[in-house]
């Protein structure tokens, strides 16, 4: 084994957790980690003691209440949360439809946010996950706004295709993101699924920059953008104003 | 400085940061988690590359997206709240008033979510506030489905007071608990501000015992109990039931 330092050692523990692995054995973290047992042993001890990690009546470890408190506190993630989730509550009962928020983290977007009710339809998108920026309205919407180099490096990068109707050329790409510069709102048509649409509007913080971006996912069937594009947009402006940004 | 272990120093940066301190520098960080400014930069360093903190342009360190990422898939934290959110905006629009879900943690209650739309008034919670178990009605809804020895240190120990109405009196309290049980609601009127009133159930997981409470927090002028006592249980029920739970 390689010499590692103590706080890589440590985030190795919890880094041996994600959305296919929520629950695991002290085995388990020991290998996915990649320590010993009695090292993964006592930094697990450790982690269980101050309440990131918490073991339950089986012996099998989670992620603890203690370390979603901190958490709580990511400026993207709940912090943007509480200021977004008004608007995005409207934006739902105005339209009955999964209603999602999402950050740009490098060449993805994370969605940090959803709103699904039972009477909403189609994909059901969960907090956490990861997407290429150029497949969704919301990745759409955080491109366009991103630095100019950003956006040059992705165009330049091999694009990822999902459905037929992905987004694979990279000249058709600069030319949509042109667009959704122009009217501040991307539109993801069957890009992801071949079923669904979204349509996207980015969110400013107070100083201008686009710091997330508000999107509405509908079946493709019945989707009426024209109906979706001034709510997406109210939605995505009231969440600027509340973060402090003023418009002009 | 006393000797400390790795991990404690690790955790120790993690745990400066609080709801007052959200944003902090190096040298905040270095005073408040008690530690050389040497040590801090080494930690903070750590912290950043892996994602658990941000750096800002200005400098000032934020928790960041990579430890919201991991803190989502605590059980008890969004977890719970995946299961529960559809039952939450259901009660929402049923009553248009403040709808909250809580845990318990040893003593007190967890606020974990909370939804708030613009036409809601009175009392806002913020994720991730804590009160003592008997002055909210979430709290009493916990606590009356703790194992009796927690109830019981409870009772014995001091009941902090809010308001004139806050329960103080353990005689009263343990009649209460004993009325939550019998009927499966519990009502706090007046107890943590003199305006408002709550409506809780509790939420059982697929094994039975209690993980959550469900509640509405309305103005206690306009409070109608009877009304919002049904709305209440049946979210608690599909909570518990999306949880795995089966009545009877």
């Amino acid at each position: 084994m390689t010499a590692r330092s103590a706080p890589d050692r440590l985030l190795s523990v919890l880094a041996a957790f994600d959305h296919a692995h929520p629950a695991l054995s002290l085995t388990d973290i020991s290998r996915r980690a990649g320590l010993t047992l009695t090292t993964a042993h006592r930094l697990v001890s450790a982690l269980t003691e101050w309440g990131a990690l918490e073991r339950d009546a089986s012996g099998t470890y989670h992620v603890g209440l203690r370390l979603w408190e901190v958490a709580a506190l990511a400026p993207r993630g709940l912090a943007l949360r509480q200021a977004a989730l008004p608007y995005l509550e409207d934006l739902y009962e105005a339209t009955h439809e999964n209603v999602q928020l999402a950050v740009r983290d490098g060449s993805e977007v994370v969605y940090t946010e959803w709103l699904s009710g039972h009477s909403a339809v189609g994909v059901r998108i969960r907090v956490g996950a990861r997407w290429p920026l150029h497949v969704t309205g919301v990745g759409l919407a955080l491109l366009a706004h991103s630095p100019p180099e950003v956006q040059e490096a992705y165009c330049e990068a091999p694009l990822a295709s999902c459905t037929d109707h992905t987004l694979t050329d990279p000249v058709r790409l600069r030319r949509v993101l042109a667009e959704v510069r122009r009217t501040g709102v991307a539109v993801s048509s069957r890009q992801v699924t071949d079923d669904a649409l979204s349509v996207a509007a980015a969110v400013h913080g107070a100083d201008g920059t686009v710091v997330a971006a508000v999107s509405v996912v509908v079946p493709y069937a019945d989707a009426r953008v024209p109906v979706l594009v001034p709510a997406v947009r109210l939605a995505a402006r009231g969440i600027s104003r509340a973060l402090g940004w003023q418009p002009g």
